[in-house]
């Protein structure tokens, strides 16, 4: 198992990290299965779509109509973060990912993308891949 | 890996994959492991529940709710589908269903959905599977 | 493939089931590889997050906020639960955790949660245990 290390610089950021998690594969022996990416935190997530920064504010912009900041929240007594928790929840934890001849299978417009969502901060993403032998 | 293609009739429609990926393990030499199924596309969504007409309307009704079609989204500027999108972020872009005895571990109403969020389009669906070798 | 079998006791109920997964780890001979933690039903689901009281009710609250129970749903005239399958439809049916040395990979406050939507009920969780083998 691999990991990642990221240091975000706001509260909440949205950064593209499918060229680390690629890199990543290179150094594996494995030819084809599949790669789980998991972030060790309770305020991130990750998710897979496109990285377009329009599309990257609309994201942000949901993330606040759905589960705003500072509504009043049980966890906000104890931590002023549950906003970031609630999130952290409607998208995901973990991703898993077809690989084929060491190369990620994702779709043309597909990247990994890792949500800050308690900022700035410095974060751990664990790569396993497991191989595929039938 | 394995794929299936789909070709969608409508902007928003829900489609039981079940037996197709069932089909796909009766080909496979695993009896026991885990199936991956993953979408290639950044505006469809996977997801496991039960196929009733009244609740495959509830679950449109319910992303139409809380990612309303073309609410100024940003992304809109650029190609007219940021909803799509984000929709299926708030759902799944794969899922990892258990298999013993070649068949999926299912409970008795769970069913594979696929979701088209921006069709009628082709889509492309792997199937990855992998054995469980204690 | 284990089982971990619940007996939930209110209609909504989020219960920390990581200890029970850790139990079933310490059997297996698998040293390295992923856990597949999967329930079979279509009104449960699954989290990682931590376990604050406060929080937990927060997650509660939010879901009724995004996916109000009576809301005039068309699966609620079958069985009045249609709130509880598009709640587990937001959040996972399943979680896929790296497992290092015959334990979790999991942060420091990062717990496995199981979500009763529509008890109380009898609930199945099954584990697969998956090796890495390069």
């Amino acid at each position: 198992m691999k990991s990642i290390r990221i240091r975000t610089n706001k509260r909440v950021e949205i950064i593209d990290i499918t060229s680390k998690v690629e890199d990543i594969l290179k150094d594996t022996n494995i030819d084809d299965g599949i790669a789980v990416i998991f972030t060790k935190h309770t305020t991130t997530a990750l998710a897979i779509n496109e990285y377009e920064p329009g599309l990257i504010q609309d994201l942000e912009n949901m993330l606040e109509k759905l589960v705003p900041e500072n509504a009043g929240y049980l966890h906000d007594r104890i931590d002023n973060n549950a906003d970031s928790h609630l999130r952290a929840m409607l998208l995901n934890s973990f991703l898993v990912i077809p690989i084929m001849s060491k190369k990620l299978g994702l779709g043309t417009w597909q990247r990994i993308l890792f949500l800050e969502l308690d900022g700035p901060r410095e974060r751990e993403i664990t790569i396993s891949v497991i191989s595929q032998n039938e």
